[in-house]
């Protein structure tokens, strides 16, 4: 491992938070509760994340002075979403500023093609993945991956934005020519049985990790998680082994999130790799000791790592705008999860939904993971979001 | 009980608390959570709970147009201290505002001779009390008390500002002298081999009760609480019993606590009761499935009560100033807890200290009391508040 200068921040030390959603507002509640204070830099007034922080700096992400602003106003910089762009970053960095993970594994992990090439060449398996930079190569790979593949944008690509699923010759054309203003990558269709994910903790002290979530996804957005996943014990062992190697590999300080495919052979496939806490790992903030939000807040002020133990298993739900509804809107119904023991709801506070939009999720914890999916299920079917009545 | 209003806030519904402290950054970090907007009213910029809200409203308590501007930019409002005039919460309630406990409510709590009144009218044990108008009355009841008296402010006292032990005559004067310029009551002084405190949640649906807490005072300042309590099943039964009445004497919806002595007959007297929250009730955060903030949104916002059941035993220490310290300050040392499993740092990110100040308090679980006690020990233990090197 490399070595690092040791840092220690005390509170109250400035944390800067690089996006204002909903994984920069959990991780501010944390950093809040355990005293820090908290810049968040978001091009949108009233962002999520920015409603609890101490303040916001409203800019574009590729704002440059925007970015110095923040850095010179905190102590550490850490970010919610990997869409930065690196030479930003990566300059904040040449200026003495700390930010964790740094622009070198941000790039790593940013690109899908740079990424899976290291996976790759590490001897992880990943689905088989090619470069595309025209129409007739696509063609080809597509028989070459038995008429079955996911075209994804390289970068930028997020809950199934940037990402087509084809299956069929007379659909590759249309596919290709909607994301071909991108750097593309065609990836082999893994008909998997399962998904699952983990969230891993890693600092100065060393790596820990979190129990593995089993996932389950509808037009690439995530639904629902149950915690801890049906695998194997062997299964299992596979998973964590893999994900040390992955960590060992990248050798930064952060949160991090892999998720697999199993398929049909019970083979684990590394799907993708996130250097931030992750919407599979929402459970921990009731169903662990420690939450991935307050860890990543430990990991950048140099504090130990906190245990990652279940306290009881859990099912997670997203809460996701529909079609009917489109800009500002309220919540009715959630007193039924309320009513439930053990079962939480978290709303995001965002200004607007829209279809398919996370606007919150529920965590229920139980005695098994049935009775916490029928728990959170229960809960989730009862919530309906209305048009905001002024 | 009286019929109300039935009511239901939905997210983004707009909550107003009066008072910008620790306990109102607690009731706001719940709030924001389950996807509310808050605003503060509190006299000074950038309070605790002013950080995290939506909106502070800086100004005095007693300014009936801040209050005025709270009331209408919001949809319902509560309290995180008592010291409140009534007469302006009354007025705010006239013009159809919502408020929660009420000001006929605030009234029978805020003034401590009221207050007895009514218990001892209920039937409740409280110490043996009188009014104290002027020294030569004072003298009589300190006789008449056998010596020992607690000299009061019948309002406006907390954390033992207010607030005089008397066991020696000629210390009488000197003490009336100090408060004289309120209202003051006389107590007998009870030795007390315990004082313990209960968490009452009230809502239109019913009465839930919080474990009983067993607390160490120092100077009239909570240093720890330990949960459960050691006390006997009947013991407990009492308190439970005595609460019960007391609440539905008050006949609101709110949080409450009521604090007990347990004298050396093992007889329960009430000590104090709080319309609000209470430090003795921070280790519900964690060690419930419902914090008592979250259960006053939940109260406030018209949804059902969440379970009060205690997840482990807990012990819950204060973070106090010292008297070497005073304005500025970071705090070192916060790793030695971060370090035990299951122990919880919370800082209030108040801007000074001072002697005896709480500015954050450690809430540790284990599967026995006195493990939870000594791990919570041993983090207070390494935590240092020093002087802010700018």
């Amino acid at each position: 491992m490399k070595t690092r200068e040791i840092f220690r921040l005390k509170p109250p030390s400035n944390i800067g938070i690089v996006g204002g959603g909903q994984l920069g507002r959990m991780l501010v509640l944390e950093a809040k509760r355990m005293g820090y204070n908290v810049i968040v830099l978001d091009p949108k007034p009233n962002s999520p994340a920015g409603q609890v922080a101490d303040e916001q700096i409203i800019s574009d992400f590729s704002d440059i002075v925007a970015l110095r602003e923040l850095a010179t106003k905190t102590d550490v910089i850490t970010y919610e979403f990997e869409h930065i762009d690196v030479e930003l970053l990566k300059s904040i960095e040449k200026e003495g500023y700390k930010i964790y993970p740094s622009s070198n594994t941000l790039r790593m992990i940013q690109n899908k093609y740079e990424q899976k090439t290291i996976l790759k060449n590490l001897g992880v398996r990943v689905p088989i993945f090619y470069p595309v930079t025209n129409l007739d190569e696509l063609k080809e790979i597509f028989y070459k991956l038995n008429g079955k593949i996911v075209l994804k944008t390289s970068t930028g690509g997020y809950d199934g934005k940037g990402n087509v699923i084809i299956k069929d010759i007379n659909k590759l054309e249309e596919a290709y020519k909607e994301l071909c203003n991108n750097e593309l990558i065609a990836e082999e269709f893994i008909d998997y049985i399962k998904e699952v994910s983990i969230v891993i903790a890693k600092n100065h002290e060393g790596i820990s990790f979190y129990p593995v979530s089993e996932n389950i996804h509808k037009d690439s957005i995530l639904i629902k998680s149950i915690i801890p996943a049906k695998i194997s014990n062997e299964t299992e062992k596979i998973i964590i082994g893999i994900a040390e190697e992955i960590i060992e590999e990248i050798d930064d300080y952060g949160i991090f999130c892999i998720e697999f495919f199993i398929d049909s052979n019970l083979s684990v496939l590394v799907n993708e790799i996130a250097p931030r806490p992750h919407n599979s790992g929402h459970y921990t903030i009731e169903g662990c000791i420690t939450s991935q939000f307050e860890q990543l807040i430990r990991i950048v002020t140099g504090m130990p790592l906190g245990s990652t133990k279940l306290r009881l298993p859990c099912a997670m739900y997203n809460i996701l705008g529909n079609n009917r509804v489109d800009g500002g809107y309220c919540v009715e119904g959630i007193e039924s999860g309320l009513e439930l023991e053990d079962c939480y709801v978290h709303l995001y506070g965002k200004s607007e939904t829209g279809n398919l939009k996370k606007i919150g999720h529920i965590t229920a914890l139980d005695y098994s993971t049935q009775n916490a999916d029928l728990k959170a299920q229960k809960a989730l079917s009862n919530i309906k979001i209305e048009f905001l009545s002024m």
